[in-house]
């Protein structure tokens, strides 16, 4: 039998854990994984495209756990009632090959998206930054703002979508969790959200080359938190932003950034750095305040993997429905698969017959 | 909610139809994929290697519908009571990029396998064949025995293993299958079992080069379903038979088959055919009766994306334990993601209080 979290369980371990703290330790075991970064086998996510969207397995595996996520992105989605991301995943043993873990992943590559912009923004963003510009403020909004208001203490925050009801939506369920250290103001344009802001965070999802960010936006010292750029043809920051003398760019795994990230738009010799090293110190984050800085994500394997384990613990430690799932067969003798069968003669009876 | 087929409910469904039944079904299915090669988007599978076994993810896609399996292949794990092979799956649709049924493939990868091979032989061995000789007799050997007995008339079978444990297995099911008009030899080495044998099928498990046929052992007209060879390291063939003057190599996928195949002894340019192209009439199986013919199976994507969307028939058409899995969140808006969690004040009020 393997473990099955299903999107009631995960909300079952969400309301054990609060939201806020489990995003502070989920942060802390990918800031873990990463800072072991050369154990891990990794290679950029398989992509299969089409017309409307895109379907993504990303496999990551550190010789004793292994882990992969299944993954879409569809940004039609949405006038059909349906989400733009769902995602599930599954942990497996690498001794025996076995899975694990069966677990949804739609909630938690929320969840883990903004763990790891959150542990990004910690050594990139400048310590005093206390405004964040919120632009796209869909299904990834309300983990980026609390992970955000609870990590890096931002204290303001500037919302701005094409799609009001999309900011209406967000307003409302920020105003339900009662934050009373977090102003929200409604803005009428990108730029008005963007002007004064120490971060800025853009996941917005369409699946085209876009510019969410130009240049004129950009104030030195800023921290850009680039989240919704991230397969072949979607981008969201104006290539001369990247053009900069002072920016530094970072991004999870370079083979797969240069494909799925922003820096898609630049020359493969572009200078970037690597998350790990920046976690790790050997790479700054960011060398001076008036620096602008680009957290250039696309998602990493590797923080499925850690969000994988991390749920298996919870799962494993909380009360509740510990469901199980016969997605394996249990044999007495490992060569005799066919036995499994044996428990209906009729049927191999009728086989039989059939051949003759 | 997404359809899930445990390995109650395939056993369930292998009683109703019959395996033999499930097995031509299944070829038919994987015949009429096959034939529609060039609508598939096609990738070797993705391979994560450890020192006791691997790890793959095998995607395919027609465009319309999307599958990929989980599979591992660990030789050691029977030491330890557990599966070499152990496999689940996902049917998605392209459209929208959501999975529509997560199925065992356990079960299912040894019928799918079966009717590859058997699907390959009818078109590849001499239309007279009526001897069989398997060598490996572990998980796999019922299911070929079914297949070649029902689908090429298969009237002896020679049975070899190294472990007679398995041999014993093998005979114990066959004899409890009761088919009337197969002849079950037990042979004491591969060199008696593959004496007069029109077909050679070997299914040993190895993760190492392993020489279970040698030249001397090979007869004109033979044909030979390497089954177990299926990765880097892991063959069945000495290679010399595979430079017979008079032989010809079936493969199914060329790209993959050259690093996972029997063919992987030899130089990329060596000539192969693709499966698509013999069951499309396009390249011949066998040219004349006293040919050596080879289908170097290792096992590819399509085989696994046109089971499970006959398994997805079955189960939608067949009475009986109709399970789903909540893997996927159900939105009344697709953009309010975090909603989910509102159901729960408790913990948003605490999360608040954390983040203050």
């Amino acid at each position: 039998m393997v473990d099955f979290i299903g999107v009631s369980r995960v909300r079952e371990l969400l309301a054990r854990r609060g939201t806020a703290r489990f995003i502070e330790e989920l942060a802390a075991e990918i800031e873990a994984d990463f800072l072991r970064w050369d154990t891990f086998e990794k290679s950029p996510r398989h992509a299969t495209h089409s017309s409307v969207g895109v379907i993504e397995l990303m496999p990551a595996s550190d010789g004793r756990l292994y882990a992969f996520k299944y993954v879409n992105g569809h940004p039609q989605n949405t006038q059909a009632g349906l989400l733009t991301v769902t995602a599930f995943g599954v942990l497996a043993d690498v001794q025996t090959g076995y899975p694990l873990l069966l677990s949804e992943l739609t909630l938690t590559t929320a969840l883990r998206t903004a763990a790891t912009s959150a542990l990004a923004a910690q050594r990139m963003a400048r310590r005093d930054s206390r405004v964040m510009a919120l632009i796209g403020n869909g299904a990834q909004a309300e983990f980026q703002t609390i992970a955000f208001h609870h990590l890096l203490g931002i204290r303001e925050l500037r919302l701005y979508d094409t799609d009001p009801a999309a900011t209406d939506k967000l307003e409302r369920n920020l105003a339900a969790l009662d934050l009373p250290h977090l102003d929200v103001v409604r803005c009428a344009s990108t730029a008005a959200a963007v002007a004064g802001a120490d971060i800025v965070t853009t996941a917005t999802a369409d699946k085209r080359n876009a510019t969410i960010l130009t240049p004129e936006m950009i104030a030195p010292g800023m921290h850009l938190n680039a989240v919704g750029g991230d397969c072949p043809g979607k981008t969201e920051l104006h290539r001369d932003i990247l053009l900069r003398g002072d920016v530094r760019v970072v991004v999870e795994y370079e083979p797969q950034s240069r494909v799925e990230g922003e820096i898609q738009q630049l020359d493969p010799g572009y200078a970037v750095t690597e998350l790990a090293a920046v976690l790790a110190g050997r790479a700054a984050g960011r060398a001076q305040p008036r620096e602008v800085t680009v957290f250039d994500s696309v998602g990493f394997a590797l923080e499925d993997f850690s969000a994988l384990r991390y749920l298996r613990r919870l799962h494993q430690q909380e009360r509740g429905a510990h469901a199980q799932i016969d997605l394996l067969p249990e044999l007495a003798d490992p060569k005799d698969l066919f036995g499994l069968l044996a428990a209906q003669p009729h049927t191999l009876r009728r086989t039989a017959g059939e051949a003759a």
